[in-house]
């Protein structure tokens, strides 16, 4: 393309001219430094003069310094000494939006100590990928791509792979939920579930009721949509009611959503119970404010069967949106989760979805299909509850025998969130660090932040959670009984 | 947990006192219809009390007609006699914000006709699946899953796989692009970078160039961010740079960024020279105008060692964002893409990528980056150039052969976009969808949607696209002439 735009004229020297017509493209900025150019062979094709023509002009740039050549790799521009095109610097930082800023700013990998393999990290909710059945993993991966290997490769469907919306169809009815009326999209996991419903459903200022403390990504999503966050505190009783009731009577008719984690809520572990499912879902029905669930680590219920999320409730209305996800248990590199809701939020969404990212991965879609239908996700599952219900009683057990406690929360799943006496976790974690120990202190997940003072009688100054996945017994019993030495010390 | 809060009195019949229990759990709705309950054996387990007793207390559960028994399955709930909680219905019309009315108005999948086997559609421009490579795939695959298997399958990085990212950066380095002071985001594909860069570095009511017509959904994602979007014509020889400069000085200024495809323009299959693209580059600097480069299907160019991106133009500057994707080529339902620019762009667009979705699949970027890798890339690139080249040929020749036309735009790639004499291609689509054929109207392509009247000077009025990645020769010229056909009919 570039070098046929040369027209050679027979008046003057081959060479010269092909010569010349490099350098001014090299000189133009038109080939940029380092970039190859075509073989000696491969210029004389194109130009159909002789290879030696060419090799002439080569010589000629190379003594100008205007190319140069590696042995075995080819000929390249050195356009170093050329007139660099002017300097052009946009400054990014003016140009970010405010939901750029919110989103960088609320980043806490960015800012959080790094991890080093000498740590025992409290810090991480992702599954034990030790855990992982790779076998059965790698049978569903052999069996899809050699039944429809084309499709799966190829672009797919908005709404998801349509057997895995099928499986999860029936899941959620053995969750007691109904389909008549109700659809699934498969998301890119939790976060992008909850931020394409904020992203379709709510605008800049709407008020959304939350649970405090709740889960940081969430904070950080309806932060960047800029909503009024209405916390409504978690008790030792569970969930404050009264507190809700008069949230909601405070702003009434003005809520746009109540966003809720009924099961191993997310830092305190705490498992709602039926009844008061019920008597939460009646509250929000009766003030019409539609509820987002978030399914999260519900998987690993010990009696699944007999706890139904609230999204069961709500079977011929339409008031709740429930988001699953089965990346706390299974897989969660390849960020599958799905939301289930009325028909008419789905379709909506669908076309949302379509506009981020046309679709989520086909390929993984299919290969967790797969998997889910097979035997050994049964067999997996069992494992893996046995492993963390075992990793959850020891921790818990640790905690209450080392560490001076207000309380502990947590029913299960794959943390503790426990509130000290008299200390400052901020601090405690500073101290922690040195000895290679890490958590996440409690004022990550509550949504008001008021006051920089350390005030013993405020959760969010005093709680830390302890998440125990990934770790060995002997590294949780290790690493709990060094925070209490580091209590110590500090209270002494 | 359900069962565990039933207490158990000496004092009266055990089984009534099972019973009522669970007639309370249905009656408040607590277990919904159709939900299993535990076995007898599991029940007598938990309780702690005889078989029998629970055997009597599901039988008179039986005969009231609150559960119901399958063979081989279980007991299950039916609640459907019980009073039901109250209607609620959630008005979600009135819900959708502004953006989720616009990314579904803007849907054309929801709304287009529907493919069908019998179908010679010229609508889609997916790669030919059938040419995919499963075997090197399958290869890719196996090796990466074999050496590290639980750190795919579990959570990654926002920025993406580490050997992606450094396979990438060689490969742009490849195209010209210097990598000091550059970085690289791994992205959903091409429609989440260009959502991304959007979403965090516009505002409502900005200004962007692009070229007229273009991308179809790159006019969505720019509308759904309520973009006021300056179209520059694309005319026989090219974007129109009087019209580009005289836009420019109309809105002194105010412009945020241009957007250009430089490489196979969608949909006039065009590529923009070295020259022109300088020239364009150029324009923009002295301007400071930041550009978006759309890379797309740039990976076809016969001769791609000689045509660089704009990118690579930009190299001591930071004005350049480039979009990269194999989608056209390699594993579209995968969806892998990244963006090539700034350090500091990437590193603020890899926080509100951490905000969207966590990550791209890393099992997915895995098994890429090891195919790349591999000497079947550069084997099915040559495979596929071929192929396409050849299709692409016999698609000109037909049109030329068979349609009244008044241009055809294409310098290969993967479609042609041709536009008619005196025919409203909208009104010959709806001919067409009666014989089986499809193609995509001029219309879907160009951003000022002004008139309904069909005037035949008027581009939006009388092109098509026409894209043949998928279709054989025989479809080719079948579709074609049937197009002609009717072309012939109406004008008849």
């Amino acid at each position: 393309m570039l070098f046929s735009n040369l027209k050679l004229d027979d008046k003057k020297p081959i060479y010269l001219q092909i010569e010349n017509y490099i350098e001014n493209l090299i000189l133009n900025g038109l080939l940029p430094q380092d970039s190859k150019l075509p073989s000696t062979r491969e210029l004389s094709h194109i130009l159909n003069v002789s290879r030696n023509t060419i090799v002439s002009t080569y010589d000629e740039l190379r003594s100008k310094g205007l190319i140069y050549s590696l042995a075995g790799k080819g000929t390249f521009v050195n356009s170093q000494k050329v007139l660099k095109s002017k300097d052009w610097n946009v400054d990014w930082n003016k140009y970010e939006n405010n939901y750029s800023i919110t989103a960088n700013n609320l980043d806490i990998i960015k800012t959080e100590p790094k991890w080093t393999p000498e740590m025992i990290s409290f810090k991480s909710i992702s599954p034990d990928g030790e855990l992982f059945d790779v076998e059965g993993f790698k049978k569903s991966f052999l069996h899809v791509i050699s039944l429809e290997s084309h499709k799966l490769l190829n672009y797919g469907y908005a709404q998801g792979y349509l057997p895995l919306i099928q499986y999860l169809k029936k899941y959620m009815m053995e969750k007691g939920n109904v389909t008549t009326g109700k659809d699934i999209l498969i998301t890119n996991g939790f976060t992008e579930a909850f931020d394409l419903i904020l992203s379709a459903f709510t605008k800049e200022g709407d008020k959304i009721i939350c649970e405090n403390p709740t889960h940081n990504t969430s904070i950080k999503i309806m932060k960047t949509h800029n909503l009024d966050i209405l916390g409504v505190d978690i008790k030792e009783n569970g969930l404050d009611f009264d507190m809700l009731s008069k949230k909601i009577e405070e702003n009434i008719n003005s809520i746009k959503f109540a966003y809720i984690t009924p099961s191993y809520h997310n830092p305190t572990g705490r498992v709602m119970t039926p009844e008061r499912r019920y008597e939460f879902y009646e509250i929000l029905r009766e003030n019409n404010i539609p509820i987002i669930e978030d399914g999260f680590v519900e998987e690993l219920l010990y009696t699944s069967s007999h706890i139904f999320p609230i999204s069961s409730l709500d079977n011929n209305n339409n008031g709740v949106i429930y988001i699953g996800s089965f990346s706390k248990i299974l897989f969660p590199g390849m960020r599958i989760g799905w939301i289930y809701a009325d028909k008419n939020v789905i379709s909506k969404l669908e076309s949302v979805k379509r506009c981020r990212n046309i679709h989520t991965s086909f390929l993984d879609q299919a290969i967790l299909c797969d998997y889910l239908k097979n035997d050994s996700f049964e067999k997996y599952m069992k494992k893996i509850k046995k492993v963390y219900g075992n990793k959850f009683n020891f921790a818990y057990e640790c905690v209450e025998k080392y560490i001076p406690y207000e309380y502990i929360f947590g029913d299960g799943g794959l943390y503790l969130f426990v509130k000290l006496k008299n200390i400052d976790t901020r601090k405690l974690l500073d101290e922690c660090l040195k000895r290679n120990v890490m958590f996440m202190p409690g004022d990550l997940f509550f949504v008001n932040d008021n006051s920089n003072e350390c005030d013993f009688n405020d959760d969010r100054k005093t709680t830390l959670r302890l998440a125990f996945s990934r770790l060995t017994m002997e590294q949780i019993e290790e690493g709990i009984k060094n925070i209490a030495d580091i209590i110590r010390l500090i209270t002494s």
